[in-house]
């Protein structure tokens, strides 16, 4: 089969022949029609992510497509979506069954490929982890950001007021657009003084972060009482100095490590049900859509790539298998 | 009615006549017949914990007695035992009809008043906070405090493994003697190797912490995958310094801090009705059982108090309100 592969020295990526999967036990074998990028491809074909124990070393963690072997519950010709531990730039991938989730209908398959990686990273953070309910505030970092434009509106369907944090106007504009009630520029200052006049000094009950040590203050500083700190990514550096840990005792605050990427397979696999039965109805009837920046065909990967690396893209960058 | 008095200089405890107390709706007043000392009564006296606001300021987080004015379910002459914001040193105090619990047929009130604190609290730290379940392992630390004797027996109730520390010989055999699988003395060294070779270098899923700050790097690396870190107090300083976000990432970890006296009342309640279902039969059965250190008629509560200030007690040390 065709998949994309990067090359050795200059880390470009290109098309080339490559052996298809061998499928075990429980597993389907699908015919990929889309797939998306991830901030962690990125690293992955510089070496500085390498894939799960296991699993292939072709890039793309979620795709869309058409079963060609079945298993468990799908047969052949049956549309599914699904996350990865990696192969979804390929002609095919194969995935374990309690993996895959239905198409929405009338949904295309570049559609379907901008949901999984980014719709669970936002239910297992802000739902699972979070325990966000309705009538509580959330602050989402990096609104703009694939796994921000699935969290806002997630977070919108539950009940929650929702604050974001974005780096442009065109993308404060896009996460209000997406139902956030307020739309800071962190460009424009620090964002807890507007996060603390606008919570009326209470506070937000989750921030979902992407920035480690460089919010660390301002996150804690912005938490109500028994609040929680998501850290989903550390772009902002690792080291926090002199951390008050009196402040997260006298609030009762909660500090919460996340990776949906190093859960193990059986935990993905009960997330990916749970998040099809609690979540997906909502995009069968629209109150939930999937953000998409832009679609190219996979001949075009490199370009795609670039356009990611320039931090340009306002949701999902889709790739078509043609 | 008599109630225990802070001298205003000394800040020693003496009886003295006061006003009893004013019941509002849905309140018991309870005839006091046993309360128990609690670090937080240490701090308080010395001003140093002012209690809630509208508590009253007599000394007492806990008492067994006998109800003199029902409300809700309960009805003059029950036995009842329950959590206070304050006011147990004292012949009457009053409680919401929803805190209170049933005394564990045949036990003393002085058995009874050994309760509500340490155990709910554990129960909180452990089970709610912690989910401990069946199979995983648990690091307590001060074993042999009130809090650590409860902590002990809840979790070997529900099925784990207990690693306990400890700062004296008879500490460490009275833990052992509760069930806990090893007893670690402090003073002997870090506690983090012993852990690690216990565990089989998988770590342990919860640890419950009363040091803060001077444990934190130890606690953290102590963390199985999944690990949570319940920090119920900071007798070791509460400034951590050069904080690793990235091990909390990637380890998937939790840092959970907690005070079961902050909660609200409400809160209070329902982790009351929940224990009371959950947790009081094993001590019905024997299964459980509080842990007395010794027992002072409350004209002696001074001499009580010197005697928790020296860290001698193993368990709880009760006052009986002749």
């Amino acid at each position: 089969m065709k998949a994309i592969q990067v090359h050795e020295e200059t880390r470009r990526l290109y098309i080339d022949e490559v052996d298809g999967p061998s499928l075990t036990d429980g597993e389907l074998l699908v015919r990929v029609r889309a797939t998306a990028l991830n901030r962690a491809d990125l690293l992955q074909k510089r070496g500085l992510y390498p894939p799960p124990p296991g699993a292939t070393d072709i890039l793309g963690l979620e795709m869309a497509g058409v079963v060609e072997e079945g298993a468990g519950e799908w047969k052949k010709g049956d549309l599914v979506m699904a996350l990865l531990p990696g192969g979804g730039y390929a002609e095919r991938v194969r995935i374990p069954a309690n993996m895959a989730m239905s198409v929405p209908e009338g949904f295309t398959f570049a559609e379907a490929a901008a949901i999984p990686e980014v719709f669970l990273t936002a239910y297992l953070n802000l739902i699972r982890l979070g325990a966000l309910t309705s009538g509580q505030t959330v602050l989402i970092h990096a609104g703009a950001s694939g796994v921000g434009t699935a969290a806002i509106q997630l977070a919108k369907a539950r009940g929650a007021t929702v604050i974001v944090t974005a780096g442009s106007q065109a993308k404060r504009e896009a996460c209000l657009g997406l139902g956030a009630d307020l739309a800071l520029d962190y460009h424009e200052g620090p964002f807890l003084p507007a996060v603390r006049e606008y919570t009326q000094g209470r506070g937000v009950n989750v921030v979902m972060d992407f920035a480690g040590a460089s919010y660390w203050e301002q996150n804690v500083s912005a938490l109500a009482l028994d609040g929680k700190l998501i850290l989903v990514g550390l772009l902002g550096g690792s080291k926090a100095k002199d951390i008050d840990l009196g402040v997260l005792l006298s609030r009762r605050l909660q500090v919460i490590g996340s990776s949906l990427r190093t859960l193990s397979a059986e935990r993905k696999a009960e997330l990916t049900a749970a998040f099809a039965s609690d979540v997906l109805p909502l995009f069968r009837d629209g109150r939930m859509k999937p953000v998409i920046d832009s679609e190219w065909d996979w001949s075009r990967a490199q370009e795609a790539h670039e356009h990611m690396e320039q931090n340009r893209n306002i949701g999902k960058i889709i790739l078509n298998i043609s």
